[in-house]
């Protein structure tokens, strides 16, 4: 398994990932995790200084489940809609079955009267699990640049 | 013709296409498709509702050219210039001579004055006619998620 | 080697220079380069021009690490953060050894306060050492679209 292929396959893994999200397809998210998985979103600062609490911190699947159930009972108003750009993957390790990778990435937010701005940018830390030409994320740690993530963050980055 | 594969060959016309039009060697652009094709331009909205008028229509590659012709008489006054970043392509199906993609894209424009804001947010969904390794789009219908895209869109996206 | 492998390789090579720079390890940056290299940042206008002078220019990376060292003495000051997102690369031109790609970028800033807008975007004119698996930047000519890219301009594009 060369640095290549599994390059590759990550980057399919991030396409198909941010189109669950901004197509709004949120069930299906929490299907690329493991049942027992890391997610958690926090800030340059805060990971910087080493500080575990984030903004959003689960530790299994079914965690983020309750999240999506809970953010579409909450949702009664027209919400924003999100456009992802993931930039492009780098591979720091690729080991038997395990991979560890970084992906940057960009948010825009589209707000229901059409405007349009650049919510948030960052990177993904992840850990992944590989079998054959399926991946799961045994952890992903989102890095949000900015310390100002509006707190009312809903849909999952 | 593995999806790995085809997902690269997309990746390599998405490239070509932007920098054909972000280079500003717009005559190239309707080269990217079939003599006989869809493209259109619409908005989220107006695609969620299956209303088929988008802000452009063009059903074969001559009205594509026509669109361009239109554009460089009118455009006697200095332009502004735009940045696509496309995303990482997903591959939807793949048959036999025939694929069909979603790939989200970022614009940028650029005022004369230097001002950079974010243009254009949306997704490309496209069928693709594979001969070898030559690509044209049989279909391109671009979704923009804002539905204040300005009317005097000029340049493709 | 064929073109697709190439580009992949020319991917993996963006994906670590902006991993670099924007997870501050702004040393290891010249090492991206070949000892004897071109490195300039200039505007859309000066290249169409003809322009040499750009807002950075260097012919060797002893200049480029003395621009490191510059900006590490300099920066007494908290500085802003950034975030690059390159798209995907297009290949020129492949001969033995040889390359030249052209890959288009965004770059958001995020202030000190959070606030984060966009930055620059442009294209990275690229010339290629490949030596296996390994590449260099023989030349790198980055093209910023707007004329009003901030003189203050410190951290590499």
């Amino acid at each position: 398994m060369d640095t290549v292929s599994v390059r590759e396959k990550i980057a399919t893994f991030q396409a198909a990932y941010i189109r669950c999200i901004d197509s709004n397809q949120l069930e299906d998210w929490p299907d690329f995790f493991m049942p027992q998985c890391q997610y958690t979103v926090t800030t340059a600062d805060n990971y910087r200084d080493g500080l575990p609490a984030g903004l959003i911190w689960a530790n299994n699947r079914a965690m983020l489940q309750d999240r999506i159930s809970a953010l579409r009972h909450a949702n009664i108003y027209e919400r924003h809609s999100y456009r992802h750009i993931v930039g492009l993957p780098f591979v720091k390790s690729d080991q038997l079955g395990s991979v560890s990778a970084e992906t940057p990435f960009m948010v825009a937010r589209i707000m229901h009267d059409g405007v349009t701005d650049l919510f948030c940018t960052g990177v993904y830390y992840d850990d992944y699990d590989i079998t054959g030409d399926v991946l799961h994320l045994k952890s992903r740690i989102v890095v949000c640049d900015s310390s100002r993530i509006d707190t009312l963050l809903a849909v999952p980055l």
